[in-house]
């Protein structure tokens, strides 16, 4: 896909939240040639620029991978950004729930079909789903509970409260907050590898999928062909 | 204070939190010794060599201060923990909400003379208090959503919710959490520089400023001189 | 400047050096935005943008600028690169004097009128410069030393050494060494800082320069101007 | 073996150089005590902590390896330091060859029956050794080659020419360097994986090995043992 059309494109992902492409800079062929940097080579065609950057993947040759960069804007639920946020290979930039008020209509809401059970055998995981009737009660519940948070939240403005201590109201885990992440291609990587994963909390693994889908693949095919084959199947 | 007098020492923090400092490596000597490297000298006695301290953080010779690490245990609000989690150079290890359960009384309780008001001038600050009476109705209003939220999230683990999700009925922000936090000396002080300034979230700036009273200056006391001097009222 | 104009201008700095502008993502414009994102904030017009920049410079609000990304390729001595190697928040792919033999004329020649004395008050520093006659000799002693170990070199090679163990013969801090470097504009500022200043060693500095005068300032005009006063002339 | 008895010792590696353990800061159990803050829990005995300890290798929990420091005094030549400073995640302090002259026997030399062949399969590293008689011939050369560029940086030097400046006539991969570096365990590990692998250049390759065997092992013995299974052996 042409770079042009991948710059701003955005993606919906959850109920309210999205993930879009701000910029982005190099290409396959960019890993490519810092590789070649080590013999000063220069590019023999496709074939063989293909074949090296699979053995640069395959040798875990990590370096040329840094020279691409991507930079997103995203907006997900706090309870993503809490785990997002722990990659430190990222350079952020977020909304400050210090000097903006949030909006009533900020909060992941999660579908009556949409409740996960506690998986019994990964004690930090879910597995399966509760009934939609049973769920349907949760989802009543989470939207009355962020209504009533909200309110608080709402009065302690009004009378006077700093939005940095006002926000203790809010049901944080669950407001949507906006950011911009700038990553390289190596770290970037790091991040779909773990997020991608099916024991990540399906709240991440949606962004980490879309980004991985809508992005990562069609800017970096070749990256993407090798990084599947040699890192997620583990092939040697 | 002798090393062995702190470590292992614990200050409490807010009305449920605290520091400890779990464990550290080198003194004002290892920072000045590793200075020393790069013509091979020798101590010329404590007075030379706090001399030398004093240059080296005049100047922003900042490697030799990467040569201490502090290693902490902190117990503190999420609201805190988000602000510290932005500070790449930590090592961290934290408690899992996807793990283990919150307990009911996990959560932050901002006392009636404790309301902090919107700053008029700064967008992003707090800056006087409500009166006790209206603070008051604060702290109840926030005390029985801390307990409807815990009471939801209780029924929705009951029901066979999974933690990771459930936790969306917790009020967030307000929650206690239980982290490790590993820095040398050179990236702890930016921190403090940082979170002990007057503009710092009130929730964060108690934290900074119990590291620096009781770990870092006792740790570190030709450091902490020579920090205060440079950094903190830029002197030249 | 237009960005076109920048990626791949190539600047001659040294005898047998260059740098290179390979690649750039962002500009003024990106640092504004990214600023933005806390109060989830538009443009306002240029005039209210570089104002806001200005703002984030003076205060030290850096990480709007690690959201610019600048790649260069360059060829220098490997005394520059000695030094530039030390600030860890660039990428780099670097020529392998493992992997290609050095060329016979890959050494950086000291012009007679070019030496350096060294300074009698800073002990890391240079100041003034000999007689152009005595220079002179200087500079043909270097050309035949030069030779006489690139001869051996050669020879070890021939004789079937390894590459790795024969450029011992090589005087291996005025080898010219290409490599790939990349970094975002905030730790560029630092590298910019800590390398155009007088104390820096000359054969780092005319890289310094070159990349701030070519590249830096034509690609972000509004920050170089801020970084001149709140940075260099440290005006508050 | 006792942190005491680890704590100053040095190791001699290659014909003048050694490296030395300066400071350590914890130990396998504190790997695991920081992994168990995700759960909140408490030692169960040693039988299990090492199985933890071994869960978290084997599945890449990297966190908790962070924890552990530590700091390294090495004495090694150039061409050892080039390859180290590669690694972005130490904290280095380095002597200085602006400040400090070098002295005439700081170079390294290579023995007449260790003189390694070019592989002819890995452009990259070496394979086979020349024979001795060949080898008397380099080595008898590559000293004669550091006695004349040392004297002509002597002459430099008497003539006034800048610290900086007169090292270009040193054979520069050569010449003994000294550094302190300081590291925490995960990144340590990472490191040794590639340094100690058969295609790393010997002259790092010694140092590598020598803190695995010495420093490394000895305080971290679970940790060894896992990294031996997991990493070492790619054991599943």
């Amino acid at each position: 896909m042409a770079r042009s059309d991948l710059i701003g494109k955005r993606v919906a992902v959850l109920d309210k939240g999205w993930v879009e492409l701000q910029d982005l800079m190099g290409d396959d062929n960019a890993i490519v040639a810092a590789a070649r940097t080590s013999f000063l080579g220069e590019s023999k065609g496709p074939e063989k620029d293909k074949k090296l950057l699979f053995y640069l993947m395959r040798h875990r040759h990590t370096t040329p991978f840094e020279m691409v960069e991507f930079k997103f804007r995203v907006r997900a639920p706090v309870v993503t950004w809490w785990q997002w946020v722990r990659h430190r290979t990222f350079s952020f930039n977020a909304q400050s729930g210090r000097y903006t008020p949030f909006d009533e209509d900020d909060f992941y809401l999660v579908e009556a079909d949409a409740w996960r059970r506690q998986s019994p055998s990964n004690k930090q995981a879910s597995e399966g789903l509760l009934s939609p009737e049973e769920g349907a009660r949760f989802s009543e519940a989470l939207q009355r509970h962020y209504e009533e948070g909200y309110r608080l939240y709402r009065a302690a403005l009004d009378a006077g409260v700093a939005r940095e201590q006002a926000r203790l109201f809010l049901a944080g885990f669950g407001v949507y907050y906006t950011w911009v992440a700038k990553i390289d291609a190596h770290n970037l990587m790091h991040f779909l590898k773990l997020r991608m994963a099916p024991d990540a909390q399906y709240e991440i693994r949606v962004y980490a999928q879309a980004i991985y889908e809508h992005f990562f693949k069609p800017a970096l095919p070749w990256t993407a062909e090798a990084f599947e084959q040699f890192v997620l199947r583990g092939e040697e």
